[in-house]
């Protein structure tokens, strides 16, 4: 039997202290249901001594009836006064959470710095806080703040700080890299050294991300006798951010072979990660480990035609035990068999020794110089690739169009859209207004088209972002504009790039539309889209 | 004296297999004369046998003189056949580099699956190679692929691929962790078994991120005896990248005390980090260990109040070291402490105990609320804290703006703004092109300022983002508009935030102008910005 071992997720605690990162109460109740369907054990949910919007996750959570121990974060008691007077205390034994987090000061350091009291009334802090805790039936994880740095000044100290807190009755020691300075055979070392002394209580881990090594860290003191990982899901945190669990998790159980989750809930990690990303609103790391885009993506051509015998070859795990998928770039670097191979997946029989095949590599190469990238916009290479082959007839003529935007003192600004097409010979021409201007452009060209293809309707834009391609003059340089759409089963991309973010808009627009009557089109003709098409659009 | 290791930076070659990093020759050659002035020791150019680009980059690289000695990647022969004819070997001759990285297979799988050759035949591919290349003069790496799996797999035959590369002379024994999925412990036995049986060769260690892992896989080879160490800055590489050698040097040098780089050089890290991801185009991470921007950056109050006490109590380094300097963040988490100190940061006398303090706190946890981010937008945040202060005047009444962008087939695409102000008591009504709509704006709200206030004259926009903040309904959505201004000595940064792009741009377009001539005004009045402030804006 594998060894198991325990996750504490503090993604809604910690996690929000990184920079841009910030969780209304809503967005919490979000992100713990869904850490608890990928089956973490602690979900750490604020600080309800410091905050209302941290009370009110606290009392909204239990109606969830989650899986996981639900935990709240606070400090020992301050320094010179009464443990049952102790607001702080009191609010984690008023959340209502099954488990308390409790940080206490373990490097001597801090205890004349920060708290300016004796090295004696910290260990009666912790010791007392503790066990008031016990008292009320909380299980108790003692979070010892700063224990490696604490342990390399003053060993003695850092060790009897951990001595009181398993007498006060903690259920876990766990050592902090706070300033996540610590090197991992130093983890080691030092987490070897507590397994030693330690009886009744088990042992945590939590570290920061200052050296890149948070994961090695928590990795190492697993290895060395901790049972219980404090992180963050994509690794959010201050600075330079905690522990990345969706890199800890897989490392551990794919490879040090210790139980952590069902294998079902493993095959959740990509998609749990990209969703709290969406919730945080920050966007993921496209070459995050194990679940960013980028992770299982091959460019260089001769890994590609080697991936395409054996995919062991140049991946590390199989992309799906973790819910990620192979991915095949489109690059300069890439050789002509990236786009063959592209195209192969698509469904499209593009010939290698044909002149319209050279020709749309050609116009790739170019269109990639001008500032193109199809690797974030599969469906306009996919579109470039079928009228190459024949494939495309075109939705309408381009005529016009115009997009006015005014603003005046003390009125709400307003955008207007006008587009001028012909649609099978009949000139078509539509005024929209728009919360904005590409909204106030996306209404008109639908309005202009959705009497010709109905099948519009329910295509909605689910994300869209301006890339500036050259900083030096910022406002006046080109720009990319990536779109995504959705409808009710798929999402595609479409890139459109000019040095007018207007123009920029249209034209991804276009192609996303276009894509969607494209798709339509295969599916009333009984042409099925191969299924590994609609995987390579859906990342 | 402390022991020294040779930094082999591979940013030009495996850098570039990274998803969406494609550099010119001219990009490349800018990077190489930065790298040479940080002190990396090898500087991997590119594959001359590969494309002419990278060619290019071989001849002109020369003209530099730089201190660096410049490397040139490709394979060992192709399978039976001869070794003096082999093109690709004859590319790295040509190239002029004085040193080779030649690349040979080192897994029995793969010598298989992907070379479909005998076991014999790939030593004898690797003994010719790199004896030939000795012949010629060249300084050889030989890269092992795939050491790692291959040793775990068939430790005699990765062995004996090392021991054969040795023979025929190569410098250095890399063993490359190509797929990333190595641990660090396992590093640490498997470089210890090769140093134990290497005599004349030294080693070398290139790893992936594919688990988070690289920087401490680095580091684990060092300590079991590697002497060099390849990777990239930023960590730029396929899938998830490869080591980050911004956080593997300062980590060996400042924690492990070996000897790599001068104190100097080291502190020029961080510049050279960003100046690496501006020419690349890639954002830097925020949160990048190091040289990120919020690297030092502290946003929860209790750490703010300690660090202000002592910075050691919440940084593992002095961020002077690498160049980076610590940062104090606005946020809804903070404590009013973080304003205050902040405040006092600008050479802004706030005191807590007044009103209109408590009244700018609460409209900045207001416009926080509604989508605005001071923490990368010191500029418009002190805008506001002035003008609670009652230091600022208005700069004009506004009255109106309008804003066209038009285009018609087979013609360019026009944008025209139109901005109506009034400037001591004097209507201003002004018009102008642009090559963008935000272009056209900042030309006409310029021009109509320039008259009154001159000095705006040598401000431009140096940097341009937007980010949608609800990704559900992507052209409805809110957008922020983060824009980066220059003038010859300082940048700074402003927001906006509106439902219509155009309104949020021309919001942080009018802040980015409202602060230049507040630093002007300052300046002329012989009022000197304090240098806190000018550091803060500065990043």
């Amino acid at each position: 039997m594998s060894k198991a071992l325990s996750i504490f997720d503090t993604t809604l605690r910690d996690g929000t202290q990184g920079e841009g990162i910030s969780l209304s109460v809503d967005d919490k109740l979000k992100i713990a249901r869904k850490l608890d369907q990928l089956g973490v054990h602690y979900i750490e949910g604020g600080i309800p001594g410091s905050n209302n919007k941290d009370i009110e996750f606290f009392n909204r959570v239990k109606e969830l009836g989650l899986s996981a121990k639900i935990t709240a974060f606070g400090s020992t008691r301050r320094k010179d006064s009464n443990t049952e007077l102790d607001s702080n205390l009191n609010s984690l034994i008023q959340s209502g959470a099954q488990a308390a987090t409790l940080v206490g000061k373990s490097w001597d350091f801090h205890v004349h710095t920060a708290l300016q009291t004796s090295l004696e009334e910290n260990l009666a802090m912790i010791y007392d806080s503790i066990a008031y805790l016990k008292r009320k039936g909380l299980e108790v994880i003692f979070d010892a703040e700063h224990f490696f740095d604490g342990y390399k000044n003053n060993p003695e100290y850092a060790l009897a700080v951990m001595r009181k807190a398993e007498e006060a009755g903690a259920d876990w020691l766990t050592m902090c890299d706070t300033n996540g300075g610590s090197l991992p055979h130093e983890v080691h070392d030092i987490v070897t050294v507590l397994a030693g002394q330690v009886t009744t209580s088990r042992i945590g881990i939590h570290t920061h991300n200052d050296c890149e090594l948070a994961v090695a860290n928590s990795i190492s003191a697993v290895r060395a006798g901790a049972e219980q990982i404090q992180g963050t899901m994509n690794g959010y945190g201050e600075r330079c951010g905690n522990a990345n669990l969706c890199s800890v998790i897989p490392s551990l159980q794919l490879k040090l072979g210790y139980n952590i989750l069902e294998a079902d809930q493993l095959k959740q990690l990509t998609s749990t990660a990209r969703y709290i990303s969406e919730i945080a609103n920050v966007n993921m790391p496209i070459n995050q480990p194990y679940v960013g885009s980028s992770a299982f993506a091959h460019k260089g051509g001769i890994h590609v035609s080697a991936i395409l015998r054996d995919s062991r070859t140049y991946e590390h795990i199989a992309p799906e035990t973790v819910g990620n998928q192979q991915r095949i770039l489109v690059s300069e670097l890439a050789g002509q068999s990236n786009i063959l191979s592209k195209a192969q997946g698509m469904g499209i029989e593009l010939r290698s020794d044909n002149d319209s095949t050279r020709e749309v590599m050609s116009k790739i190469k170019d269109m990639e110089h001008e500032g193109y990238q199809f690797e974030g916009a599969d469906a306009s290479l996919e579109l470039l690739l079928r009228q190459a082959n024949g494939e495309l007839k075109e939705l309408f003529t381009f005529e016009s169009f115009k997009m006015l935007v005014e603003k005046s003192a003390d009125k709400p600004v307003v955008s207007e859209a006008f587009v001028k097409l012909n649609i099978d010979g009949a000139s078509v021409y539509t005024a929209a207004e728009g919360n904005g201007p590409v909204n106030a452009l996306d209404n008109a060209l639908r309005k202009a088209l959705i009497s010709y293809y109905p099948g519009l309707q329910n295509i909605h834009l689910s994300d869209y972002k301006v890339r500036v391609l050259d900083d030096k003059e910022a406002t006046a340089s080109k720009v990319r504009v990536l779109i995504e759409s959705k409808d009710a089963a798929n999402s595609w991309n479409t890139v459109g790039v000019s040095g007018n973010v207007i123009e920029a808009s249209w034209e991804a627009l276009v192609d996303s539309l276009r894509y969607a009557l494209l798709r339509q089109t295969k599916r009333e003709g009984y042409e099925e889209i191969p299924s590994a098409g609609r995987g390579l659009i859906n990342h």
